[in-house]
């Protein structure tokens, strides 16, 4: 039985350095709040206004560092109420994602794609992953237990020299197996 | 292998008549949109308020008919959002649920309890239980296929002479599946 850490990606976004000028003012550089679990990642104290035709929230939070390409995270609660048509994709596949806006305090910026429902996902270092005969891009199934108990299937493994062992999982599906905070799941290989 | 229906249960509530006579006038009766599939159930016209610590929901359909207990239901999603903490459980099993307030065009009610995240189950007929050698509130596991396929156990059976055969997910367990609108899914006994 292979015990794997589950954590739980609210709604968030990553920017190129571009975007990031345009909507926060030329030169700007983003200020950490804390690390996240994957090294070099880290929440920002920033947060941007996103807009949907239907409705928008005020404040979704900043995830550094800047990226070659912008990157909107959300569910597919989230895309109903804004009323985006996000795709379910893995991180910086974003050929055929959503479109939506931008808002912050120095300007505006007009997203023709970047917006994605997360893919939910194994990350584990090159070690770990040749350890449990892992390939990357290979796909596993996670088991949860409790009162919502669940199997996931279609987990992708994201194998990388400086990942940290985690699943990640969206608000919707942590809701859906009554995870409340990170938690621990069984690897099904 | 069996198939089954899956229908997405988004956010709703049942009114006592007393409570709807508060919300909505003395001798008010609901009237009907369109009928659902469990037989004599139907959505009502009438919305309500739904309000919570953190923030609240403009217009919640209510469903009819009335019941003994007034009784909403939302995702954990929803929850999160008004700030309120409602357990998972099954519908009429009301003890130990949060409450809420409802607020209607002729009055508001305090609800202490009857807020209910619905734990996942399986409408069926006694006969259809019978061939299938259910009982009822015996637990069943759900599979769905798709790019984000899944295996939900905990699907309490719930077996009744008039009952259609459906199975019943809300919208943040759908969301985790992949499921856009109703489908089917396979029965794991």
């Amino acid at each position: 039985m292979h015990r794997v850490p589950v954590e739980i990606s609210a709604r968030h976004l990553h920017l190129s350095q571009n975007d990031l000028e345009t909507l926060f003012g030329p030169g700007y550089k983003l200020s950490k709040i804390k690390d996240l679990s994957q090294p070099g990642e880290f929440a920002a104290r920033e947060t941007v206004q996103l807009i949907g035709p239907k409705a928008s929230y005020e404040a979704v939070r900043v995830v550094g560092p800047v990226r070659r390409q912008t990157q909107v995270e959300i569910t597919a609660t989230d895309g109903r109420f804004l009323g985006i048509k996000a795709p379910v994709k893995l991180s910086g596949k974003l050929k055929g994602s959503a479109g939506a806006i931008l808002q912050g305090p120095k300007g505006r910026v007009g997203l023709k794609e970047g917006v994605i429902v997360p893919k939910r996902h194994l990350h584990l270092s090159t070690d770990q992953a040749k350890s449990l005969r892992l390939k990357n891009n290979q796909k596993v199934a996670l088991k949860l237990a409790g009162e919502r108990a669940v199997v996931f299937s279609e987990v992708v493994v994201r194998a990388g020299e400086h990942y940290r062992l985690s699943c990640h999982l969206d608000t919707d599906e942590a809701n859906a197996a009554g995870l409340k905070s990170c938690g621990y799941g069984e690897l099904i290989i």
